[in-house]
C-alpha cells in the first residue's frame, strides 16, 4: 500500500487550518493555521445587534494560503501523494447564491453587502423569524421542527435565509439559491458551476433545514411560502438529496488544481460541521457522549438505529440519519456558554486593572501595559489554582450557566445565568468554583435528557481546548457527570476528523469507521470520577435544577 | 445662661469617641476617636466560629484616653463647664459580672477568658439558644418575643447569656449578674459597687432582654429554668425596673473625675444603644424613619402611644416604650449588611490585584505596595461614577441584600444573596449597580412591612458614612423608596445623641425633644426621588421579593 496523504480542512469562527495526514497512521505531516483577512478588521458585522457576517473572499484567501503553507512544510514530492481533500465549516452558515452557486457577494454589485454573506452561526438578527417558524410548526399537520429537537433556532438556516429576505430587496431580486459553508466549499474546489449541482452534506441539511428523508427532503413548499411567500420557489431550487461524507462531492477542478498546486485526482469529500467531523475525529462510537469544549460546547453522539427506533429526541438540537457516520443517527447537543463564562468573569475581574491601573500615574505607560497584561493573562490560571484548593463540600455558591442563554436542553436564548448562595466570605475563586461547576451541572443537564430519552451514555470524550488545557474543570466534570473522560492527544480533532473522511471519500477506506480505526489520535490522559464528590454533586444539582426552573418560569419568560 | 458643655461617648464596634457639645447651641468643641488595643490585635476573637469579644479593659483605656484628648484640644476652663456624660454603645453586648457589678474579666483569674468578656452585637455562637428561646416562647402562655419582632436573635442578651453560661463552668460559678455594655459604662463611672445598683436603661432591656413593664420586667423565672436550670436565680439578681435615657444613673464618682479632669458634679445620664441615640441626634420625629447606614444599616422610628395602641409589629427588632425618646414606643429594624455588600464586592475585584499583581516582578516592592493601595482605594468609587452612568431602565440584573443574612423583616441568620439576570455582557458596574440596588430594595423590605403593620412613614433621614459619602447609593435608595431623604450634617450623629441626652439628664433642658431643638446639627442636603426611576424599581421590586421567596422557601432553610 503505497502512502497517501489527505487534507483536512477545518475551518472555525475566526480563521481556518489545513492540516496534512497520513492515512496510514493519522500522524500529522504539516499544518497552518491562516486567519479569515476582513473578518480580523470586524467588518460586516455589528455587536450590538448580533449580525455576524463573514465574506466568502475570507474563504476563498485563507484555502489558498493554508494549504499552499502546509504543503510547503512537507517533504518534496508529498503533493503528489494527496489523495483527498475534507471540509469542515461552523454552521448553520448559509448564504444566498445566484443560479452559478455563486456566494452573491463575488459579484461585484453585492461586494460590501453583509445580507449577500455567509451568516455565520452565531448571527442572531433572525430571531423572529425562529418564533414564526417555531409557532407554525406547531400548528402544521407535519411538525417540521420534531427532528430538531423541537424548538428551531434563530441560528439556523430557514430563519436565517428569511431574516436576510426581508431585509434586502436587492439581495432578494438576485437570490437564486442557498448554501451552507461546509458545501460550499466542496462545490468551490471542484468547480461546481450551478447551484443545483451542488452536492449537499447531510449534516447541515438535517440538523438545521428540516430535511429528513420520510419528508421526501425539505419542508413542504406550502408550509414555507405559509411562513413567507418570499420563500416560495426556494425548495425547488434547493435540493432533494443529501450526502453523508464518505461520499465524493467531485475532483479538484483544474483551476484549483492549479492554485493549490495540487493534482485533478484529488477526491473532494461532502463537506459537514466542525465539531460533526470532530466526533468522528475523537473517535466517536455508540454510548459515547463527545464534547468539543470551548467558549460553548457542541455534543455529539451516534446511536443505531435499533436503539433509536422511532424515538424523538425532545430539546436537542437535532437527530439525522448519517450526519456524523453514515449508518447511525448522529446526534446534536450543546452548552451556549462554556469557556466563555469563566472569559466574562475574567472580564469582570479585569475591571480595576485595566481602569484603575490603566489610569495610574505611579508607572510608566510601557510596564503598565506589560503588567495589565501580565494580570490579565494570570487571572484563570490563578482562580484555577485556588478554586482547586477548595473541598467539593464547601461548593456552597451555586450557579447556573445561561449567561448566553441555553442550547440543550430546550433552547432558549432568553435565559440568564444566576449565582446564589453568597455570603461575605465568597472570594473571587470560591465564585469561580460555582462557575466552573455551573457548567458541569449544565454538562449533566444533557446528559440526564438524553438518558431521560432513552439514549444510553456509557463515556465521555472531550476534545477543544478547555478538554486538553483546564485539569481542573475536566475533573469537575466527571465528578458532576460521575463518569470517566477520555481527552483525545489531537489538539486538532476536526481537521483530524475531515481527514478521515477525506481518506474514506478517496476510497482508502471502504468506511469511516476504518479509518477512525487507523488514523485516531489515542488519548492523552483521563479523569475519573471521585464517588465522594460526586455524591456531594448529585445532591446539589438538584438545587441546579430548582434554581434553573425558577429561574426560567419566574424571571425570564 | 451659663455656657455649658456635655460630654457625648459614642462606643462604636472598633473605637470610642469622645465629642465636647455646646449645649446651647450644639456646636462641637473639640472630639477625639481611640482604638480599642486588645480589639485591635485580634485578640478574645475567633471569625471561623464567629467569636466576637472585647475587654472591659479596653473600654476604659479608650474612655481615659478620649475624654482627656477631646479637653485638651478645648480652650483653658471647658471642664469646669463640663455639665453631664451619656454612653451610647452597641448591642446587645452583654457581660457576666460578680456582686459588685465588676466585668469578670477584670479580675484576675478571668483577665484572659473571653467568656468573662463582653459577647459583642456580632458574636453569632449563640445561635442554638436564639432557637431554643423562640422554641419555647412559641409553646409559653405568655409568648416574651412578641415585642421583639417575633424572633429572638442569637445577638441577643439572653441567649448569649446563656451560651456561655453552658459553655465555660468556671465563668458560670462565679457568675452573679449580667450587664450590658451601655449601662456598664456609667456604673462604672458613676462608682456604682453593686450589680443591684447598676441602673438598667430601657433600651437594652427591652430590645433585647425581653423586658416588659406589663409583664412585670424580665420574663418568669420559670420560663428562664425551663429553657436551662443554669439560668436560675438571675432575674431575682438582674432588675425589675429600667430608666429612659433622660434619666441620671448619677454623679461622676471622685475616682473618675480625678481620672478625666473633671468635677463629680458632671450628671451621667443612663446610657442606650448607638443607633437609638443616633436617631435622636438625627433630630428623629413620628413618621419618620432614621437610618444609621454604613457596614450595615440600624433603623430607628418612634409612634405615638395613640398610633400603637396594641399593636405588634411583626419581624422587627423590637418596639419598647422609651427606648428612644420617652413617652413614644421606639420602633428598630435594620439590614444585615449594606456597606459589607459594596465591600465584599470590591474584595472579589480586589483578588487578581493582591494575588497577581502582588506577585508581579515586574515592578519594584514600594512601587507595587503604592499601586496596590491605590487600586484598592479607587474601586468603589469608580464602580460608582461608572454605575451611575447606566440608566435604572437597563437594570436587568436582580440581586438580593442577603449576603449576611437578613435582620428585618423577619429575621433570618441562614439566608444568602442572589445575583440573577446574568449575561456574557454584565460588567463590574453593571453588578455594583444591580448590588446598590439590592441594598435600597432591602430598605424597601423594612419600609413596606412597617407600613403593612400600620407604622406610617413619610420621610426618611441618613446618618453613617455611607449617607454622607454616596450620593449615588441615596439617589438610588430614594428612587427604590419613592421618598425624599434628608442628610444629616453631622457625620457624629451618635455621639451628638448621647451629648443630647446628658444635657437632659443633666437638667439643661426639661426634655430631650428641647435638646434636640436647640443642639440639631440641621441636614447637609436631601435627595428626591426620580418618578421615571421610581417607577422603574417598584416593578423590579415585585421580581426581588419573588426571587428572595424562592431562595428562602427552596434553598436555605
Amino acid at each position: 500500500m503505497t502512502e497517501k496523504y489527505v487534507i483536512g480542512l477545518d475551518y472555525g469562527t475566526d480563521s481556518a487550518r489545513a492540516v496534512i495526514v497520513n492515512t496510514l497512521t493519522g500522524a500529522e505531516l504539516a499544518s497552518s493555521v491562516k486567519y479569515y483577512p476582513r473578518w480580523g478588521q470586524g467588518k460586516y458585522c455589528n455587536p450590538d445587534t448580533n449580525q455576524y457576517r463573514q465574506h466568502p473572499q475570507d474563504y476563498i484567501d485563507v484555502l489558498e494560503a493554508s494549504v499552499k503553507e502546509a504543503l510547503a512544510k512537507c517533504p518534496e514530492g508529498t503533493a503528489a501523494k494527496i489523495a483527498g481533500i475534507s471540509f469542515d465549516t461552523t454552521g448553520s452558515t448559509p448564504v444566498f447564491t445566484d443560479e452559478a452557486g455563486t456566494p452573491l457577494s463575488l459579484l461585484p454589485e453585492f461586494a460590501e453587502n453583509p445580507n449577500a454573506m455567509f451568516v455565520l452561526w452565531k448571527d442572531h438578527t433572525a430571531i423572529k423569524e425562529a418564533a414564526e417558524i417555531n409557532a407554525l410548526a406547531g400548528k402544521w399537520d407535519i411538525n417540521y421542527v420534531d427532528y430538531e429537537g423541537g424548538i428551531y433556532s434563530s441560528e439556523w438556516f430557514w430563519a436565517k435565509s428569511l431574516h436576510v429576505l426581508r431585509a434586502d430587496a436587492a439581495v432578494r431580486a438576485k437570490a437564486y439559491s442557498i448554501v451552507e459553508h461546509c458545501d460550499w466549499m466542496p462545490a468551490l474546489i471542484t468547480g461546481a458551476s450551478k447551484a443545483s449541482e451542488i452536492k449537499r452534506g447531510r449534516c447541515s441539511a438535517g440538523h438545521k433545514a428540516m430535511w429528513l428523508e420520510k419528508w421526501g427532503g425539505l419542508p413542504a413548499e406550502d408550509f414555507l411560502t405559509a411562513l413567507d411567500p418570499m420563500l416560495g420557489g426556494f425548495r425547488e431550487r434547493l435540493y432533494r438529496d443529501t450526502y453523508t461524507s464518505d461520499v465524493a462531492a467531485g475532483n479538484l477542478s483544474e483551476e484549483w488544481a492549479s492554485r493549490l498546486g495540487l493534482s485533478t485526482d484529488v477526491v473532494v469529500g461532502v463537506g459537514a460541521f466542525d465539531c460533526h467531523m470532530g466526533a468522528v475525529g475523537a473517535g466517536i462510537t455508540p454510548h459515547t457522549f463527545v464534547r468539543v469544549i470551548g467558549t460553548s460546547t457542541c455534543d455529539i453522539m451516534v446511536s443505531s438505529y435499533e436503539e433509536m427506533g422511532d424515538k424523538l429526541i425532545r430539546g436537542i438540537c437535532g437527530q439525522v440519519d448519517g450526519s456524523v457516520i453514515p449508518g447511525y443517527v448522529g446526534l446534536e447537543a450543546g452548552q451556549s456558554g462554556f469557556g466563555d463564562i469563566y472569559a466574562w468573569f475574567k472580564k469582570v475581574l479585569e475591571f480595576p486593572i485595566k481602569n484603575i491601573i490603566g489610569a495610574s500615574e505611579l508607572i510608566d505607560a510601557e510596564t503598565k501595559e506589560k503588567l495589565i497584561q501580565e494580570a490579565c493573562d494570570k487571572i484563570i490560571p490563578e482562580l484555577s489554582k485556588e478554586a482547586e484548593k477548595i473541598p467539593a463540600s464547601e461548593s456552597t455558591i451555586l450557579a447556573t450557566d445561561w449567561m448566553n442563554g441555553r442550547r440543550t436542553p430546550d433552547a432558549n436564548q432568553l435565559l440568564k445565568g444566576t449565582i446564589t448562595g453568597l455570603t461575605l466570605g465568597s472570594t473571587a475563586p470560591r465564585i469561580f468554583r460555582a462557575l466552573v461547576e455551573a457548567t458541569a451541572f449544565g454538562s449533566k443537564a444533557i446528559v440526564e435528557r438524553m438518558r431521560n430519552e432513552g439514549v444510553q451514555i456509557d463515556s465521555v470524550i472531550g476534545i477543544g481546548g478547555i478538554a486538553l488545557k483546564s485539569p481542573f474543570v475536566m475533573q469537575t466534570m466527571s465528578d458532576v457527570l460521575n463518569m470517566p473522560i477520555k481527552v483525545c492527544k489531537t489538539d486538532q480533532a476536526c481537521a483530524l476528523g475531515a481527514a478521515m473522511f477525506a481518506a474514506t471519500a478517496a476510497g482508502i477506506y471502504p468506511k469511516v469507521e476504518d479509518a477512525v480505526q487507523a488514523m485516531n489520535s489515542g488519548f492523552a490522559f483521563e479523569y475519573f470520577p471521585n464517588a465522594e464528590n460526586a455524591k456531594i454533586y448529585e445532591h446539589i444539582y438538584e438545587y441546579y435544577v430548582k434554581v434553573g426552573q425558577f429561574t426560567e418560569k419566574e424571571l425570564f419568560c
